[in-house]
């Protein structure tokens, strides 16, 4: 099965972007997921092929239309099991566990916004699922689908090869990753810690877990206190 | 003053990207800031031109050899004011308040890893600044430079012209925007609430203030927290 990602867009011409390069992008050409930009404005009915109207109850700024929207929803996915998604920084924070859950399905129907926002009955209608990547504000849904969808495509089978196996990544077990080293053995007067020199791997493996622990509580302690106890080996 | 994004990446290729498109993609042909992604590889000396290394202490993956990277940073930015950012999940979140005051300065070095990391003696020596986008992994830092760089790019002036002026949004006040409506008055069914089309200003205010505090309360509990005591209208 090939995961398939659908995206409504104004810009279709930002897809796949750097998902077309690297290794998603080699991946994206064998045909191991694949990756279709629609046009909303397509689904527009008037000859200006008008996508957006003033918010009602004033303030700056347009709203996407619920019934354009809606229309261009139903084209792609009416019986269709994959999630529809909302890039949108009202939406829940992506995790890696959501991240993980969707590479394991067939793949994900993406609406990106532009303007102030999207019509909520659209939302409400077509329980569109609001996603956010972070406490930011983006020129629109675009980056932010390019973002998840790298997110994705790197976990597929086969699409990091051996790259990914058997690394330790932060927010796998809860911490951030612990601090990397390498050749030279000694960088402008600093050496590699000696533990990681050392050859003892249950000790390497304390080291690390500690490292992991301390940075962790330094700057996300919020990460801590989701968990209560972190595994301590 | 033009604001200068310098990347240091493995794939150059990937930039402007979709920053090269829409009203950023105007402005960067207008002048008005100014990318430049330097290739890492360029930095290496041997002839294979080897950038990582395998982990001190074992382990899978690879690690961004600290001697190159520092000889591609100072090349860009020794004597040179810009914050340097490394793009890492292991970073402190990225929030608005940090894209205002960057879109403040002249601009950002960012530093893109890929592979395992990047060996921690050249981010401690050349006091990179740990960045991260999300609770979640990337395939490499190009992605979420690219989406920091969207949302600086955004706010930079006269870059959204008239398109931003005025607009409430997720972040400014701490709380989650309220929810938008535009026409059709009635979209399946669906009316656009009553208070909106009243055209009573500070019944409208309030009603959407309320949303906005609701819908944040629901959703991220989490920032109301920080904030102890929101402003109530």
């Amino acid at each position: 099965m090939t995961f398939r990602a659908t995206i409504l867009t104004l810009y279709p011409e930002m897809f796949p972007g750097h998902l077309g390069l690297s290794l998603a992008g080699k991946a994206l050409e064998r045909g191991q997921w694949s990756i279709d930009p629609l046009q909303i404005r397509d689904f527009a009915e008037d000859r200006h092929r008008t996508v957006d109207d003033t918010p009602a109850g004033g303030g700056a700024g347009m709203v996407l239309k619920p019934d354009i929207l809606a229309r261009a929803i139903d084209h792609v996915s009416s019986d269709d099991p994959r999630p529809r998604l909302l890039m949108s920084p009202r939406g829940r924070p992506l995790t890696q566990k959501r991240v993980r859950e969707l590479a394991a399905g067939e793949g994900v129907v993406i609406v990106c916004g532009r303007f102030e926002g999207v019509d909520q009955r659209v939302i409400d209608a077509r329980e569109l699922e609001e996603v956010s990547i972070g406490d930011y504000i983006l020129s629109g849904g675009e980056p932010a689908a390019l973002t998840l969808l790298d997110a994705v495509v790197r976990i597929l089978p086969g699409v990091m090869g051996n790259a990914l196996s058997g690394t330790h990544e932060s927010f796998e077990e809860g911490l951030l990753e612990y601090p990397h080293y390498t050749r030279p053995q000694i960088f402008e007067g600093r050496d590699i810690p000696a533990v990681l020199t050392s050859g003892n791997h249950a000790e390497i493996d304390k080291w690390r877990h500690r490292q992991a622990l301390e940075l962790t509580r330094e700057r996300r302690p919020d990460l801590l206190a989701e968990d209560d106890q972190p595994v301590t080996k």
